[in-house]
């Protein structure tokens, strides 16, 4: 049941005017990872196990805390008592860590401000906005979800995980990850490109299975993503992180509409 | 714009074979919280603007800092800049309050574990588990979704905000709550059951529009409620805390059916 997507548990399940039935279904894993930089502790996340060692990589990147694998010397998986639920960092370059810095700004949950313009500004200070003149057409972010659906692996069995993809611009697949929280999901597929030394991640597209949080916008400039697709709808802070960084923001990209917040220039009609 | 469940932001509409409109388009709100105890901070949350105080009293109960509407002697929006961004919460009893303890123990997310075993150890031991002997009818379970919908105000206009509603055993609305983070949107609910000198909430449904992690759980639980509902899918440690709190978890409770994932003892059939 441990390191899988998914377990079996058994379960009631009842219809109406039917006599109930006991049975056993598939149920979206969830565990806690603790990630550690140089032996410091610096966050404990609950994920789907799997792409733990991308997991971390890209929460690094995307907590601004590494920029390429270069910085990375080492990833070590901790086993305790038969779990795998720690794993550590070994920074290229210790010299520069402050322990007591980093705790403050991860556990901080990347909102540094109170109003959030400071938020915005204080993040926007950390990334570049993207200057990455890339287009894509309309009608290939259409095929995007139906792409995504194919390559979900957990998800048909759970209806549990969310999930993230990463395409060219022709549509191509290039990277799917799933976790049980979205925030999981993304930092895997960054962690991913970074590992591969990809990053940043200039001409593709992000789509993601569904809302779009400030939080997400910020991870995916982290990584330098141009274009954020989603299936469901977008915050106010999305848009308005997505406006002032110059990142294209569609959502409710299903059947044959989509509605673009931000960055409408990449898209031709 | 602000403090209201939504924004209008002018978006650019695509249909396939259609020409492009930009038009004006309602998105859920999203800005950050800082909830300070004494003056220490001790989270930012980003949540949707509306119902704060209830929101930093219920995030108090979750996370175990606070039991009873007595505890609070005061709760305060701070404004800067014309902003309600910063809540502070004055203690009828400061003395056994700690800056530095609460800090770690709120920024380290509720997981102070390692392997899920710990996790769900060290969270039952600050609540205790659910010993209401309360029961509801499988039929009445069902028509919740619709009774939910019907109250939801800022869905229908965003389509992205979470939404919790608290139900008696007849199924009743007691309360509804909507936010961008469904943490938050559960979290405003146990705030307001508080401040009504409600809490523990026997005898009471919590219906989720979204999916249920542990996470979720856990505030209901610590908040005493007996019976969580779901929408969507639950994970497998939200399940396997249920068990352990002996907990009624439901979860795809859509149409006539639904999954019974804990606690099937009080559903009637």
């Amino acid at each position: 049941m441990k390191k899988k997507g998914s377990c079996l548990e058994s379960i009631v399940r009842y219809a109406a005017g039917q006599p109930r039935v006991e049975q056993p279904d598939h149920v979206a894993a969830e565990e806690p990872l603790e990630i550690r930089i140089e032996g410091h502790s610096v966050a404990v996340v609950m994920r789907t196990p799997g792409h733990d060692r991308e997991l971390a990589a890209g929460f690094l990147v995307t907590e601004n805390l590494i920029r390429a694998a270069g910085d990375i010397f080492e990833i070590t998986v901790c086993g305790t008592k038969g779990e795998d639920n720690v794993i550590n960092i070994v920074l290229r370059d210790p010299t520069g860590f402050d322990p007591a810095q980093l705790t403050r700004h991860v556990f901080s949950s990347s909102s540094c401000g109170v109003c959030s313009k400071v938020t915005i500004e204080a993040v926007r200070q950390s990334f570049p906005a993207v200057d990455d003149e890339c287009c894509i057409a309309a009608e290939t972010l259409l095929q995007l979800p139906a792409r995504l659906r194919e390559k979900q692996e957990a998800f048909a069995q759970t209806g549990g995980l969310h999930a993230c993809a990463l395409f060219d611009l022709n549509g191509n697949v290039q990277t799917v990850r799933e976790d049980v929280g979205r925030h999981n999901a993304l930092d895997k597929l960054i962690g991913h490109a970074l590992l591969e030394q990809r990053l940043p991640l200039r001409a593709q597209v992000v789509l993601l299975s569904g809302r779009v949080s400030f939080e997400m916008m910020q991870k995916a400039l982290a990584a330098g993503i141009p274009i954020v697709a989603a299936i469901s709808a977008p915050t106010s802070l999305a848009v308005e992180f997505a406006r002032a960084s110059k990142q294209t923001l569609i959502g409710f990209l299903r059947g044959e509409t989509m509605n673009i917040y931000a960055g409408a220039e990449r898209v031709a009609f």
